[in-house]
Order: C-alpha cells, then structure tokens, then sequence
C-alpha cells in the first residue's frame, strides 16, 4: 500500500526571482510538476501551496483598478481566485508530466475552505501585511472607510495588516480524501485555505479576511487525511540550527524533544522557519513523520536519505 | 438510484441588477444554494456555471493595473481564477443550505480544464467581446504589442475579440465523476472551462485564450458523466416561440425534430436562447433529457410539469 504524503509547497516553489507572469510561474510549475509525477509512482500525493506573492498581486490589482460596476473583491474572495490560479498552473503541470512519460494523471484542485476560530488570539492583534503599499494619510482614510487595520511596515509605506488565525478543519476535507482513495493527486488549502468561521446563532460558514498560515493548514489537512508523512517544501534542502553562522549544523533525524528544545532557545525564525517546525512538531507529535526540506531533496528525503525528519521518538 | 442532473446556471444565476460586489453575488448564491439542497435529496448534481461578468471584472482589474512586478494574467488564467471565486461562493451557499436543514454537504469546486480544438474554425473569426474598452488607437497598439484581434463594439468603444471553440473534452471529468459517485455534489466546468488545448507534437496541453459557451461545456459534461438530465438554468421559464411577440408560444414537451425545426427558422437568438436549445438538442440526441428553465421552475421541470424539456423522441 503506498503511503500518504501531503505536501506544503513554499511560494518561492512558483516563482523563481519574482518573475511574476503566468509564463514563469507556469515553467516553475512544470519543473513542480514532474517531481511529484515521478512520487506518485511510490505515494498518495496531496499538495498544499503558498500563495503570498499571488494573492499579493491579485489584491493590487482589484484594489487599484476597483470601480463601482467593478468593485474589488474582499481577500478572502481573492484567495479563492489565487487557488483557482495556481491551482489550475499544478494541475496542468502534473497533467503534462504523466503525458510526457506516456501515461494519464488523473489530478483535481478542490477550491477549499478553512475554518478558523473568531476567538483566536491572533484577530486582537493583526500582524500580517497584504495588499499594495499607501501613504499614511491614505491607509488612516482605508482604515476608516473599510475597518481596515493599518500599519507601517519597514519604512516603505502604510499596508493593510490581517490576522493570521490557526486552521480549526477543512470544510472539503470528505471529497479530497474520497478523491484520494479513488487514486488522484489532488491540490488543496491553497494559500492557506479560504478563511472561513462559523456564525455564531446559525452556524453557517461565512468568509473572513485573514491568512492561513500554509504550513499549518497543510499540517492540518496531513491529520485530517490520515497521511504517513507530512513534508514542509521549502527553499533550503534542511532546517539547521545557528542558521547563516560559521557553527551552522543541519538537523537530519530529530526528535519532537530536540525539536522542541531547538525552538525553546529560539534557533528557528519567525514568519520564515518557524512555523515550518511548529507543524513538523504538530504532525510528529500525532505520530507521523514531518519532514522539512527543498524540492531537488524531496525525493530522497521521503526515502530518510535526506532533509529534516521530525518523529515523536 | 438517483438521476444524476448537470445543472448549467447563467451568469443571471449570480450577479442581481449587475451587482457586482462579493456580497451581493454571495446573497445571489444563497438563493441558487437553497435550490440545489433541496434538489439533492433526489439527484446527484453536478453544477456548472457562467462567468461572463465576473471574469469580465476580473480582466478589466488585470488589465487596468498591471505592472511589471504584478503582471496582468492572461484570459485562460483569469478563467481559473473566476472558477475559484464563483466556485467558493457556490460551495459555501450549498454548504451552508444544507447546515441550515441541520445537516453536513459534501460539496466540492473541481478547477476544470476543457480541451478545444486549435483548428476549430472559431479561432479564424474571434467574434467574443472580453475586458475593457479602449480607444481605437489604444486598441491597435494592444493588437500590435500582444497579438489580440480588435473590434469596435456598438458604439461603445474597441474590445478584444476572442475564439469562442467547441468543447471536445473535459481533463478532469474521471475526479468529476470520482466526487459523484462518491456522494458529492460537484461544481465543474466554471465558466465553461479553462480553455486548453494538445500541442502538436508533445501531445501537452497549454492553455489557450478563448472563451467556451457553458451550455456547450456542460452539455459536454453531461454527457461525459453519463447524467440523465442536462438543464440550462436561465433567465426565462422556458424556450418559447415567437418571442416577445403578440403570438409568442411556450416550447413544453419538444422532440429533437420540433426544436431543429424551430432553430432551422431563426427562433432562436445567438448569443441568446440558442446555444442553449442547441445543448439541450445536443444531449437529447444522446438520449437523455434536456431541459430549458428558470430557477423558479427547476424542481418542477425536473419533475416534467414546467420547462422546456426536449426528447429524441
């Protein structure tokens, strides 16, 4: 039986230099693409993406070129439309690489919604900036006008900030195990997933603007899917501890313990490592195996030749 | 054993009055979203969609501020991303009808590519009008720097015109029916498809700009998924005869013969009520049943006691 791999693509996994077009982030699929045909041979494969440069790019549009017959959309509206886009950009790329090996991939983006709790922590304080940059005057008139919260952000203008809430469950997550034991590679919680929580009275889903940390809502889908393995796609082949210095040590094998240790003395960054770890931690802890690593070690990292591997013991 | 149904819903199926904004299309939604609940009790549903005016904005916000750090995406990828959008909106308006009638909906959104011919004789003569106005000078230096064919549009301005193919088959329709079978309700085919297309010699598929009828496309796949029932969801209770005349007559029960020789007689407008008859002609050939109706009417007509249902025979 082959064992169940999700997948959290870093955004650097599709754009190279910031080329920005569909044809560039389209040729950094491919290559995207024909890694995770060649996996599908061996693992039931289940990809998660980033999409912070896309979503980025679609909110500066929409907000920049809004009219009243063609008003912006909200992000988390925006957010479906870049799971659609990058959705569709891996879909045709894992299309074209079983058709290149003379074979059929039967692959399916499900646009997904993640619940987040409206009591998390994180709506009191919202840290993570999106959308295009304004002056001060500008964002403080936004801010009024929308309930924005604004703030300054490394000397290079106003932008919008938006919470950063923990992923609570996937409303999709029957159909994309269904069409995983049918045999397909499936795209999901891309961006994170669509913030969604539940009204309070009727309990019915309502959109709301935050971002989902990938990570952990990729974690969240590799629990809720009964995955084997859970692998955090970066742009380093390892997680290391005195990252950049001359004493730098990449960590291979690793236990939650060490792990967590590791984190306590605050060898792992912010925005950047950290939550790679945390839900390495998280999926290990279930019992998994959470690995962190680049796309070019992927293969061997699977096979425990390569990359960060997290286990409870 | 249900009747499996594809449901075809016009772009009037989401935007009330031309209302534009998300909040107003997801009040729309609901509405759609309470019908098809109900309708799930008795057939599997599969829900494709229009775009028109949603892709529509899209492009124009694309096109309007676009930049060389944030690219405008081409129409094939805007096509993805209206899926995503409307798709969410549909998948949580389904989700929440059902949470409304105490219970859970398995719903999922399959981004869908369709495949179209590259010698479809519509890509000789672009006749479908997408994005912005532009003057006639802006509009042939457009043509010069991007390769568009341009029209002037009633009047109103110059346009891009773009191919409006056949569809010939659907990339994902195996997942599509994977979900069905499995009990889900599906939403597919958004906007007729990401049109795509086989490269000559590598057999790849590349996306294509272009843009599909959605009946045609769910007609497609209706008959890919091997649905009983076909319905095109629009703005009118039914096909009529004579339309807006004194002597206009509702079309009911019609075999293929009638309604060949009502379309033979120019019956029916283009762009309009025809290719919806010609979807509906298209499928009853097969041998299933196709139906022309409103929302208002569809548990009726799917009940054969409204609409304008169309047999072989």
């Amino acid at each position: 039986m082959k064992k169940r791999v999700v997948l959290a693509l870093g955004g650097n996994a599709l754009q190279k230099n910031g080329e920005a077009t569909a044809e560039a982030q389209k040729a950094v699929a491919a290559k995207v693409g024909e890694v995770i045909a060649e996996l599908a041979d061996k693992y039931e494969i289940i990809v998660a993406h980033g999409n912070g440069p896309q979503v980025g790019n679609i909110l500066i549009h929409e907000e920049a070129a809004a009219t009243e017959k063609a008003p912006a959309m909200p992000l988390e509206t925006a957010v479906a439309m870049s799971q659609g886009q990058i959705g569709y950009w891996l879909t045709q790329a894992i299309d074209n690489a079983f058709i290149k090996k003379g074979r059929k991939a039967k692959v399916a983006t499900v646009v997904s919604q993640v619940i987040v709790d409206k009591k998390d922590p994180a709506f009191r304080n919202p840290t993570k900036p999106i959308g295009q940059f304004y002056t001060e005057k500008e964002a403080n008139a936004l801010a009024k006008e929308k309930g924005w919260v604004v703030k300054e952000d490394s000397g290079r203008g106003w932008r919008r900030v938006v919470a950063s809430p923990k992923p609570v469950d996937i409303v999709e997550k029957s159909a994309i195990v269904d069409l995983v034991n049918d045999g397909a590679i499936v795209i999901a919680v891309g961006g994170g997933g669509i913030p969604v929580y539940r009204t309070k009275i009727t309990k019915k889903l309502k959109g709301i603007d935050a971002v989902i940390d990938k990570d952990y809502a990729a974690e969240r889908l590799a629990e809720l899917t009964k995955a084997d393995i859970f692998v955090s796609v970066t742009a380093v082949p390892n997680a290391y501890i005195n990252f950049g210095l001359p004493n730098q040590e990449k960590l291979e094998g690793v236990t939650v313990k060490e792990a967590e240790h590791y984190k306590k003395y605050g060898y792992f960054k912010a925005g950047s490592m950290l939550p790679k770890v945390e839900a390495a931690i998280a999926f290990a802890k279930k019992g998994g195996l959470g690995i962190i690593t680049d796309i070019d070690n992927l293969k061997d990292a699977l096979a425990e030749k390569s990359g960060t591997r997290l286990r409870l013991k």
